[in-house]
């Protein structure tokens, strides 16, 4: 029986957008759906009964961080990692491959793998496209990632990082194959292939004919977010989401803002992730339809207002004034991230369930009316973390 | 209308126990009652549905936090501390005047009062018993209490410490009076007295005469818990308790581990506070019937058990085993902090509910084969916060 079934409930006439439902080992999820992350098995600060009452149906768990604490044949003695954090629904796992990428001191990287330094102790680690479905298999996600090289993010390109791109992606199209023998779980765990190639359209289509060549359950679109702005997403998603097959799910890796997953929910992705939610939480900002809300900001010194009117998230349902929010983080009380957080992924979790209901009445104006985030200045939120 | 009524419902024969209920403005509460902590107008980590599932009543807040931060006037603005941190239950002040004695840089003490400097930005703030009535109806809390002059606890008295002991015993005595004479609320919030004397019986004595010449709704005893052993904590309880009026609540401030909580129930107390459940709480070590957990100990690496089996608090009952718990301490997960002081105060307010039931059926022994740290070694648990 294979690991994942993906049923296309509603189609867009006017745009790529789709509606549907991902049926999973461990229940379904509506899409397009948004996963908060639970790096180190847990979304930070959260019961993963809070976690569900924000409507997340899903969520994301960081290979790179579990494979070196606790180690993912700890988490495979507890019987895996939904046991281990108490979450009974679907997750996700990345290979790693980007922590290594972006947060290692890397000692070597070849053909056959990566070799880095732990951020733990500074022992060396080797990933390669065998560990990391090993570790993927302990972990024991309901999907899990192909390990890819991810070179680091440039604009125009120059003759060697040209090389090293192109390198990268024949590369990644080589360890998807030995991701796929060395995948031992098919039949509980559904493998997704990525889709690099930088900023360049013509390596986009050229990656995605070959990580398409290998039929897997669903293909993602990775090395987006890395650096790069708004517009740059938008050619990338817009070109890549449609040339992926339209009958398995499309996942946007770390996108992103409301604007962003507008569009690429129009483009025909069907599932995201993003640490916006709870990251900022933790900072004090916080997301409404109407744009971003600075909680430390005096001016809420004394309001009464919730974050946001009408919302049923544990924080603005639960009485809790700015002004209180406010004094949690002033006072560096743990409540005040928690209960931003919530409201953050509510937030996200709603704006997924309207996108939901746009496409299946094809209305996109009352969409936009109702969020004037996404029409408006789009000022991002710092993200001092 | 008095703000306070105490009922009386069940006698210890073999003891000076009591069990009965305390109603208040915002409803009742059973005792003895065990109040956690909520210094800063939050109970460190945990939304106030959380905290009531622990079975807690009534919690503590600190005046003297909450006049620095966010000042008691904002508080009164939102209606009042229980409207500010959601807590609809009853709710305790102290005065500020024992963290104005441990906590900060006095300048200068006199009969009018103290001056300290602010630990949020080093400013002068005058404390006296006239400002701490102010805030404390500002809060609005059920239960206030007299600001009171705390000296320094000592071993042996030499000359000048027994001076400065008995200065302190009649100014307490004479800013209860103006404590009195400056609460503007009365038919709201309960003022109690406080009884000091340190560790020397007849001075204790000779402050409950004192204190309780003034007819108040409740009597506490204080200087109690800050350093001195269980045993001094035991002498002075033991002796002190039954000297207060039978039919008010009797109140032991900052007290404590679980045997001086049985020791003080059975000479009459109804009432605790102690930071002991969430501190030790986000220090990762957890109160069990049979002693202290220490939660980063190696050997619970594997460890598939909960805390404590049979416990239903939202750490046991959830599923959470100690070997995750242990992964979210080392990985400092802030979830960590949570489950283990959800568990803590779970655990506190399950030994009232015993120790209620002890009273009740006047069965003590079986009380102490359901709880074998109340005759164990009495190690305390490490207090390193």
């Amino acid at each position: 029986m294979a690991a994942l079934r993906f049923e296309i409930t509603c189609q867009s006439t006017s745009c790529n957008a789709r509606v549907g439902v991902v049926h999973t080992p461990h229940g379904w999820f509506d899409t397009p759906a948004f996963m908060p992350v639970g790096t180190k098995a847990s979304v930070k600060g959260l019961l993963p009964e809070l976690v569900k009452r924000t409507g997340a149906q899903v969520i994301l768990g960081n290979t790179y961080h579990l494979m070196l604490r606790p180690g993912s044949e700890t988490v495979a003695h507890f019987g895996g990692l939904h046991r281990f954090m108490q979450w009974d629904r679907p997750i996700l796992t990345d290979s790693g491959g980007y922590q290594v990428f972006s947060m290692s001191d890397i000692n070597k990287i070849n053909d056959n793998g990566v070799v880095f330094k732990s951020i733990i102790d500074g022992s060396p680690i080797e990933l390669t496209p065998e560990r990391s479905m090993q570790v993927q298999n302990e972990l024991g996600a309901d999907i899990i990632m192909a390990f890819d090289d991810c070179p680091p993010a440039t604009g125009a390109l120059d003759t060697e990082q040209a090389a090293r791109l192109d390198l990268a992606m024949d590369r990644t199209a080589r360890w998807l194959d030995r991701c796929v023998a060395a995948h031992r779980r098919p039949d509980e765990q559904a493998l997704f292939g990525i889709v690099q190639g930088g900023t360049d359209l013509e390596r986009r289509t050229r990656c995605v004919e070959q990580v398409c060549s290998i039929e897997l359950p669903g293909y993602a679109i990775g090395g987006v977010a890395v650096g790069e702005g708004t517009e740059d997403i938008r050619r990338i998603v817009e070109h890549t989401a449609p040339l992926l097959p339209a009958e398995r799910p499309r996942y946007l890796m770390g996108v992103g803002y409301e604007w962003d997953l507008l569009m690429a929910v129009r483009a025909g992705v069907d599932m995201f992730d993003c640490v916006l939610p709870t990251r900022n939480g933790r900072n004090a900002n916080a997301f409404t339809r109407s744009g971003p809300v600075r909680l430390r900001n005096a001016c809420h010194a004394r309001s009464e207002w919730p974050i946001e009117a009408g919302c049923d998230c544990p924080a603005c349902g639960g009485g809790f004034s700015r002004g209180y929010l406010r004094h949690l983080f002033l006072a560096e009380e743990m409540l005040g991230p928690i209960l931003v957080s919530l409201h953050n992924i509510a937030h996200f979790q709603r704006l997924m369930a309207e996108l939901r209901q746009a496409v299946v009445d094809d209305d996109w104006a009352r969409l936009l009316a109702n969020w004037p985030v996404l029409g408006g200045a789009r000022v991002a939120v710092a993200d001092d973390a």
